[in-house]
């Protein structure tokens, strides 16, 4: 595997591939951008509801233009986290769902969600005394 | 509190504040924008592992300008999940820590991160499949 997640390189003889978020050259980066970022956040967690075909997407995640959503959604389908399904309708009919490893990562951005919407009111305050302040 | 966060117009006379992060008027939008973001989320969870000064924060967080460190760092010192605790050495020494609120927060970045971390090797495989197909 040709990724710059490094090797284990001491004495044991079995490889060992070390995943490291913080290293800009780990596989494991590019795979956080995607998710850790707005639309990506809220794409995934919009599709824990459901299914949800293109438009009915983009009205849920309030803000996001075509363009984005459809370069977010593309992303996550590269990383295996969303499908497209396309059925043979006419007009044909997009889908898009999550799949188990999609699932797997929504359902932690949505405990990181709670625990954000349980500190707005802290955030709040500090804004406030940090704005006065500065 | 002038946030968009919209109050409950029903017959209920006790006032409620929803927080909608899919709503992007919400306060809890733009607070999301600075944790859902590679830098934020780099930054709180190296922060997990103590007490940082700058410039050792931005070794740990590869790739991260120094311009680029500094402007996330005081959104998260704004949003009061961060402290930025100036000492009265010569010359005067920064460090950055968590707070509680940040501390709740970055602890769920941390399980993202692993669950993440788990998914990567369905992730690269899938990259595999859909770069050959498309």
């Amino acid at each position: 595997m040709t990724s710059a997640a490094s090797r284990d390189t001491a004495a044991d003889p079995i490889d060992e591939l070390i995943i490291d978020v913080f290293n800009r050259a780990c596989p494991s980066r590019q795979a956080m951008e995607t998710v850790a970022d707005k639309w990506g956040t809220l794409a995934l967690v919009a599709l824990t509801e459901g299914a949800y075909r293109f438009n009915a997407l983009r009205r849920r995640v309030d803000g996001v233009s075509e363009k984005m959503l459809a370069r977010t959604l593309q992303a996550l389908e590269r990383d295996g986290l969303v499908t497209r399904d396309v059925q043979a309708t006419i007009p044909p009919r997009v889908e898009y769902t999550l799949t188990a490893p999609g699932t797997r990562i929504a359902a932690a951005l949505r405990a990181l969600l709670d625990a954000l919407e349980a500190e707005i009111p802290a955030i709040m305050t500090a804004r406030e005394d940090y704005d006065q302040r500065h």
